[in-house]
């Protein structure tokens, strides 16, 4: 595998430049950067400048409507439910979300549930927003269907990720994770790479563990009626599979029931449609429960006892969750941020839809070893 | 392994007049017992009358206190602190319940928290009862500390349950499951069966993956510095063992952390202490989003998708959580509850101690294979 080194800053400035190049102004550009670029500094490359391939698809084939506007279509003090109209996902999740805080700010918590948008980025950029204003942020989504339930061989929630924050120091306590073994996009990365995959994250159309990564995601494209992922726990109910499939099922629930929006099984692949994604947003203020400060220090020790505990390997600490993010962050910020050459001719590709100079964002590059047009199959 | 068949109203009886013996009045007897027979009922034999010997050994060294009411130490309109000042778990949970779907029912969603109480069986009781009103009920608890987490080898989060009910036909969307990649309970069972663990769902004190139920038990008991139950993923990281931490910490937070009580770590193991269990009760009423019905009805048809996928193996069918418990419980009330020797002869020392005569409730029964004394263990 190749790839090529470039500064926060570079990444900034072509994502900026093409999302204002899809018709957003700048202000919104800068929003779906500032959730891309998080996912890549925080070292989550599955859902950083690697899925610009799936805005641009998305965008080009209208299944994103760069001129919608997210409405509230039912609200109370504590909730809103919101219709996207295929809108951007990470424009009407930011929409989303201040209205949670807001409302949790008056009523102490509050549940935004969202319908009709489109993929998100990560969960946690939305938990991180709340937990930035010293409240409990909560967030999921669904996606198209990528997982295998117990006992089924047909993929029909999604990677349906549960996202969780909550202040604390010296770093919050930051969660986000699909509810899948890995995401979609780790298999998007391993097919980039040419790697196989661990056995026991997916199956094949037979609902036997599978580990190429192209074969599955021809699986998950519809192309093969059925395969998958599996859920965390795995194949069978002795490892827990039933449990992966139960918080797949709640973040489901939180975001496609709720806002009375489309499951995962029944997202749009079709060219000019939404995708018909739905998301959650959960804003819980500490100062329900008395004093906010006191709560924080209580989870700062806390986190502090679980990284001290007695590691089984000396040689390899103990982490909380967003620990690594935060180191990744501080590292990225100032060794900037590997892209791999596939996602770079992807980069390039858009560069030339859009009509802008690619070497003035990337250099001149040799894009030779690249693997590209998975994206342009996931289309009906 | 032998066991004895017995009536759901026999256990019944027994449970009531037992809890009775210990000192509560009729109607909390009836309560706590009929959180423990749902567990039998639903088949979730590690939490039914098998725990009997745990409350009996909590009651008689006095970390259980029989006459403690429950108090509410901070309110606002969505939300609850209470301390259960070390009462019964049961009764603690179900008061606490109560308060968090009426103050749903008023505010749209409520947040009750628990500190000092004690173990409070099946987590998913106390979501039923918000479910059996049309509302989407969670609930988590801690406990001791049984998970060895990421990269550790000593146990600092407990089982850590995260339930979740949510209304819809024929049957509810019913999940309850330890964060853990089985609860504690499973090990006394298998211990009581003298059957060895499945790989991986165990380590000793060195990390390392370990089958002898009883040695667990002993490192998870105190009487070894380290060791215990593996998260929901495993071992590695490859296969989600973070993601199976994080969701038991999303459960310890939700309850320690928000009440400013003990987290699983501080739990007390000492005769005459409360254990200081935590719990959470979450309550969202659906009409916060609009028609509670046509929600459940959006759920209901999404249930059956799921139940209608393609079948990795034909003869095996593909459930819904919570199906499994229904079939068992209507199963059970015509068939009885197997009930293992070894839970026989606890009830039996049960029945001693408080001066009942054990054969009038379990009839003349033949205990001399019954495996006896773990729990004497467990308290300093």
């Amino acid at each position: 595998m190749s790839s090529i080194n470039y500064s926060c800053s570079q990444l900034e400035r072509l994502c900026c430049d093409a999302f204002v190049g899809f018709g957003f102004s700048v202000e919104e550009a800068r929003k779906i950067t500032d959730v891309l670029l998080l996912a890549d500094l925080y070292g989550i490359k599955s859902h950083g400048t690697q899925r610009l391939v799936r805005y641009h698809k998305s965008i080009e084939n209208g299944s994103v409507r760069v001129d919608a506007k997210p409405e509230i279509v039912f609200e109370t003090p504590v909730s809103a439910v919101i219709d996207g109209h295929s809108g951007m996902g990470q424009l009407i999740s930011i929409f989303a979300m201040n209205i949670a805080i807001e409302k949790a700010k008056q009523s102490g918590m509050a549940f935004v549930t969202v319908r009709n948008s489109n993929h998100y980025g990560i969960a946690g950029y939305y938990t991180k927003m709340a937990c930035d204003q010293g409240l409990i942020g909560i967030s999921t989504t669904n996606s198209e269907s990528i997982m295998v339930h117990t006992n089924s061989r047909q993929a029909i929630l999604g990677s349906n990720p549960l996202a969780f924050a909550m202040p604390a120091e010296p770093y919050p306590f930051w969660f986000d994770a699909a509810t899948t073994v890995v995401p979609k996009g780790r298999l998007e990365v391993y097919n980039k790479e040419s790697k196989p995959l661990a056995d026991l994250w997916a199956v094949d159309e037979h609902g036997k563990s599978c580990t190429d990564a192209d074969h599955v995601l021809e699986c998950i494209d519809g192309h093969i009626d059925s395969g998958g992922i599996l859920p965390v726990g795995g194949l069978s109910e002795g490892m827990g599979s039933h449990k992966g499939y139960g918080y797949s099922m709640i973040s489901e629930l939180l975001c496609s029931i709720t806002s009375g929006g489309a499951t995962s099984n029944h997202h749009q692949r079709v060219k000019g449609q939404g995708a018909g994604t739905c998301h959650s947003f959960i804003v819980i203020n500490p100062s329900i429960f008395g004093d906010a400060e006191a709560i924080k220090e209580h989870l700062s020790v806390f986190l502090q006892e679980l990284r001290d505990a007695k590691r089984a390997d000396e040689q390899v600490p103990i982490y909380t969750h967003g620990e690594k993010e935060i180191l990744s962050l501080e590292k990225r910020r100032k060794e900037g941020i590997d892209v791999n050459i596939s996602t770079v001719a992807e980069m390039i590709n858009m560069c030339n839809y859009l009509g802008l100079d690619s070497t003035e964002y990337l250099g001149d590059v040799d894009i030779s070893n690249a693997k590209q047009g998975t994206y342009d199959k996931i289309y009906k």
